[in-house]
């Protein structure tokens, strides 16, 4: 075996490992009764020192650097699958042991913090623990960025967003900071001087709303014989590969969130289902970070499934399995339901022209936190500030201000730019998409995403991680990420 | 770490994997969408090769044997670990590896072989590839042979039920065959004899039966917290330690299949639920074997629930939630549809008077397989000579006949002994606990199970592998394994 067939074993093997957590995820959120939790903990708890002890083993730099030394063997895909394999080395290594182990404790202790904390909107006891996690993820982000070379933020950027530097995002949310408070203004006084918005009125039972799930999932060509939809607390997509398991959860005064998070999970799904089989089990055959899986998801979400096209044909659809009755169910009031603006207090409810105000202040406040800028007990009062700085609404408590999302409880740091950076990638692509190959507005008019899959499957989904996601982005599109396309979208869609 | 430490740490990763793969086992015959199969046996493949690593290590023999000289200092629990882990290793180690890889594809040629052989009724395309499986398995049991000083067949037979030998399932099976054919003759006269015995009629619809199921599964006190019932294409009870997925299947025209699955299983089930919970992850804490565990759930599904106490009260139960009407429901009648005997060509249908010969003619086959005695060629015929010589009905086709089981075309030899075997420490331990716990049966006749389990978790459950299954059986019962029970107890339910 060459080193770099060695280096294939064990990821090999890392995958495989990753594919059965994929699965006992699911299975927690979705199956397993309650009292398994910490029998199940434990079993994941080895199975990812398991992972952990399989990329750092002695032997991964001689390895690593043997068969660099003989890369012009290697083929392209090989190449970039060893240069993957060392960006993953770089970042298991880069901790030691025992930090690892105590950011788990603190992670576990913090995390139930919360739970406990929040609905009692009692931020003063989450707060010390917060605040050790957060020293912990420091001292993480600081022995990384010395390591790579990179700034602390961005070497926890990095884990989810491989390349992505600061001030590449710093210049695109300057961008949107600048622009969509206005824009905001604006689209919400076109909508008042609108028609009057008529929500459907539920209560629209579970088992109607499950039939249109999966009726959606039809239509987006979702492949039932690798996956599957359940419910479960909070939607998510995850599995194994080849073995697409998501999720949702149905409000029954409701439809729309569940239907717009079934198809936004569906495009997270249909990334992975995408992805090169060849290289499965290898780095190189993986999903190209958080970036571009989120601007899989909302590209289906927020710019395919919002466009009026697909509106006109979901709509009847959507009616018939609701059993809708009345004005509200009018083509033109769905369409207005659809792209309604409104700036609220919780993130995973903004509609796409607020969002990414709610993740600008957060990539704000984490790179305070990562810098030490900002004391622990301060962090309600700046996110209130922002929150009405950004979003002109200030938020009453902190259970649905600071302690809505369990990012920061879980030490997840860096994570939240890449949702906002996804939708920039999603609107870009979709864009360019659009003009490479006329015929996907028409499909989308017919519920055939046949034409849209075509370009994506050749320009995004096949590439695994062959390029940087930057890379991708600009072979896929022909530009750099940059705003310009999701400002045309919002505006034709709020302003147009 | 002592040299013991560091086997139980070794022992504790395999558990964490063990347990993985069996809710991945569980995912497979419930969750799983059809198109993942060939993925997902993939990362079973790469998880048992890392389980075998782990058991084969080369520092094992080292470990074991520094371990066994300072057994002194181990407390009899760990002694009782530390010869389990020996002895586990000894069967994992004493197979070369290249061996075990042509096991398996041997047994996945012959298990596909043997889906699509059986419902077209042709044995003769089977044959090769159950030749060529049944050929390894000589080899392993030759080696084992070897390595342990037993017989060849003896080395397969302890894999399932640790310290099984020959000479006493030859007694045992021969006292059977000697005893039940008449037994069987005389039964069926005494039922001719009788009332004539009538069918509940159905349909009875699958989400009644599933509400059958549950309240069963209540009654029988199956912790929902540390498990689940779903469906699946066979009955079978798995999962993880302390995560017990149990499952069967509905006919809609005969409940008693499902219900009396549904009580097998759980007898599973609650073994596994009362192991030493301070030895989970470890082999002293597992169960002890499948005759214990078919004892188990056999003691449940044959003794407990057959008894004329349980019977006449879970009847009423199960006629109100499946809604029944008409003689057939009054409650003798019931009794008699619960202990009808009738040979039949199928043995997982076979009722608990003539299941034994089922296994004794195939115990019989098998160590002829094992001694290479009968070309497998003339297995079909064998097989039907035998079903006339014991059952007195000969199959008139092989899709009922030598196809019917899964085992051989898996390559399990050696298995199916354990099956009567359990039964005969079923009717042993049962008789033993109503002797010592009078409360036994008056609890049945409540649907109070908790005297049983009382005296089950002391005297069974809790003991784990503390002792060999033929020390714990005589431990609990007082006698060495034997058919005296049985006997008597099905004499009574026959013949009284």
């Amino acid at each position: 075996m060459t080193a770099y067939q060695s280096l294939e074993a064990i990821r090999k093997r890392v995958a495989a490992l990753g594919n059965a957590m994929g699965i006992l995820h699911w299975d927690m959120e979705t199956m397993m009764p309650d009292g398994v939790a910490p029998a199940r903990a434990e079993v994941l708890a080895e199975m990812s020192l398991m992972v952990h002890e399989l990329e750092t083993g002695e032997q991964l730099p001689d390895l690593l650097a043997e068969a660099e030394e003989q890369a012009e063997q290697l083929n392209p895909w090989q190449r970039a699958n060893l240069r993957e394999i060392r960006q993953l080395y770089l970042h298991a290594n880069a901790t030691p042991t025992d930090l690892v182990e105590k950011i788990v404790m603190a992670r576990s202790e913090s995390t139930m913090a919360w739970r406990e904390a929040r609905p009692k909107n009692d931020f003063k006891s989450l707060a010390p623990k917060l605040d050790a996690l957060f020293s912990l993820q420091r001292e993480v982000a600081t022995i990384k960025s010395e390591a790579m070379g990179v700034s602390p933020y961005e070497a926890l950027l990095d884990e989810y967003d491989p390349g992505r530097r600061e001030p590449q995002v710093d210049a695109i949310f300057a961008d949107l900071e600048a622009f969509l408070p206005d824009f905001v203004q604006q689209a919400l006084e076109k909508q008042s001087a609108g028609p009057d918005i008529l929500m459907p009125r539920g209560p629209f039972p579970v088992t109607h709303q499950a039939q249109l799930s999966k009726e959606v999932m039809q239509i987006l060509d979702f492949p039932f014989d690798h996956g599957r939809l359940d419910t479960a607390a909070h939607p998510f997509s995850g599995g194994a590969e080849g073995d697409l398991r998501i999720t949702t959860r149905y409000e029954e005064d409701d439809f729309t969130k569940s239907l717009m998070a079934v198809i936004h999970e569906t495009g997270h799904a249909l990334y992975e289902n995408g992805r090169p089989h060849d290289w499965r089990g290898q780095p190189v055959g993986d999903s190209r970070g958080m970036t571009l899986h989120e601007s899989q998801s909302l590209l289906l979400e927020m710019q395919a499934a919002r466009s009026e096209e697909f509106i006109r044909f979901i709509g009847p659809v959507a009616q018939k399995i609701l059993k809708g009755e009345g004005p509200a169910w009018d083509i033109d009031n769905l369409l207005r339901v659809y792209r309604k603006v409104e700036p609220g207090l919780i993130r995973v409810y903004a509609d796409e022209v607020t969002y990414p105000l709610h993740v600008i202040m957060r990539y704000k406040l984490e790179k305070a936190i990562i810098a030490d800028d900002i004391p622990i007990a301060e962090l309600p009062i700046a996110w209130n500030d922002m929150m009405e700085q950004y979003l002109g609404i200030r938020p009453s408590d902190d259970k649905d201000g600071v302690m809505q999302d369990v990012h920061w409880p879980e030490g997840i740091l860096g994570y939240f730019p890449t949702y906002s950076l996804g939708a920039m990638a999603a609107a870009q692509i979709f864009a360019t998409a659009k003009t490479a190959e006329p015929g996907i507005l028409p499909g989308l008019a017919q519920g055939d995403f046949k034409p849209l899959y075509g370009w994506l499957d050749k320009n995004i989904r096949s590439q695994g991680c062959l390029y940087t996601p930057d890379e991708l982005i600009e072979k896929a599109t022909g530009a750099p990420l940059g705003t310009e396309a999701y400002k045309q979208a919002i505006y034709a869609r709020y302003m147009g």
